[in-house]
């Protein structure tokens, strides 16, 4: 489903440096009924968990209870916007906001009904989170970090943001240098228990280290991968329990500079 | 002091991207007797607090107590190595070592005598930390950032090292942009104690902020000010207590992206 014309011209006049439409709806049939959620974002540059700087505007015809609203709207944003960094930055504007108005006339959604609000929610978020991070600033690439095994889900969450703002590993995606020292080296300094010799990594699902060591992979053929895919995904198995955490970036580019740096009295 | 042909050819033959030797002698005559303490330090890239990726080597002939010249060494380097950034990455190469061997003949430096060592080993330090930043991959720029008025020193050394990382900060004074709200918002998100109308804020010397209000002051000349500068300076008081600490960095230029993403199989 698109928005209408009008809207995408509401939403292009709040873009600044923005380069696409970041718009999704959601059609949703579930035991309390039919109904639609809606979502607009901007933000290209000072993205950094938690957020900033990016709006993003939800609106439902749900019939749905307040506080279960907010509890998805903050379940949603935690594995969506607040797992997204453009370049660590943030700024003081952040805002997701989620309207309804009940006019779908379902069943009104709580806990217990209304089992597919919740996934639906967080797919328009997670959707339009990654929309801000292909569109960050100088962006030529969508970076996927994908942690799993971790001894606590905040131990996935901060080393898969770690390893998204690293600038390091950021201009090694750039090159497309699969560069798996970078990525070791990010995780290894977030803080997150590591046991060393159980770190399994893949880059574009080709496995590059496991158990903690490399692995004798064909390096031109993963860089010629990285070339031609406009997404990277970086995976990797900590093997220690199950937390899991995804979180999004993008490349580091020269375009980048060119953008922050350019200046006119 | 400089040192010997042969010792700044060993010194080039650790370097990686450094572009220049980094290294300093500092002749100290105090009330223990005379000696000389010297140092060597390389490092670029993958430079962030604490420390990485960087040697240094510190030799001096002073005749000192062990434990003392522990202290001294962790107590430099906390204001020098440990405050400096270039991209917020880090490495698991940082060493900082000292070496004495005592052959000055000076009155054996402990608590209490020596007054000079402390003083002349942080001055090294800083130098040869100074060195790292103004050395950094791309960089153009030593960037100079002094946080004084902090509610404690721990606030001070926090925000400053954050200004100091921040890609927007480091873009902007690539750009010559006298951008005082990056700056702002960079201190902001620190998690540094701030009343927001007790800071002053001046950038190479010139007040843009004061008690939280900008101050209008000519961009222009500014912006030409700074590009005529090798360092770029940021003081901010934040007038709370007494609390002060200074971070260096450099700005973010596309060579840095060039040095990162150059990749070849």
């Amino acid at each position: 489903m698109e928005f209408s014309k009008n809207n995408t011209n509401f939403a292009k006049s709040i873009m600044t440096t923005d380069t696409f439409v970041k718009q999704k709806a959601i059609r949703v049939k579930d035991d309390s009924g039919e109904y639609t959620i809606a979502g607009v974002a901007k933000g290209a540059g000072m993205i950094h968990p938690d957020m900033a700087t990016m709006l993003c505007f939800i609106t439902t015809d749900a019939d749905i209870e307040k506080n279960y609203l907010k509890t998805a709207l903050k379940r949603a944003t935690d594995c969506a916007f607040n797992m997204i960094t453009v370049d660590g930055d943030t700024s003081p504007s952040d805002t997701v906001i989620v309207i309804a108005n009940g006019l779908a006339k379902n069943e009104i959604i709580k806990n217990g009904t209304g089992n597919g609000f919740q996934k639906a929610l967080s797919e328009l978020c997670i959707f339009l989170a990654k929309c801000i991070a292909k569109d960050g600033e100088g962006a030529t690439k969508l970076v996927e970090v994908h942690i799993e095994g971790a001894a606590a889900i905040g131990d996935a969450r901060l080393a898969s943001r770690i390893v998204a703002n690293s600038p390091l590993v950021k201009t090694a995606i750039h090159g497309n240098d699969p560069n798996w020292g970078r990525i070791i080296v990010a995780i290894g300094r977030s803080g997150a228990e590591i046991i060393e010799n159980k770190v399994d990594l893949y880059l574009n699902g080709v496995c590059v280290m496991k158990q903690g060591k490399p692995i004798d992979f064909n390096k031109k053929s993963l860089s010629k991968n990285m070339a031609d895919n406009k997404t990277t995904t970086i995976h990797v198995n900590l093997n220690i329990r199950n937390g899991s955490a995804t979180a999004w970036g993008c490349d580091l580019s020269k375009e980048y500079v060119t953008i922050n740096s350019a200046y006119t009295t």
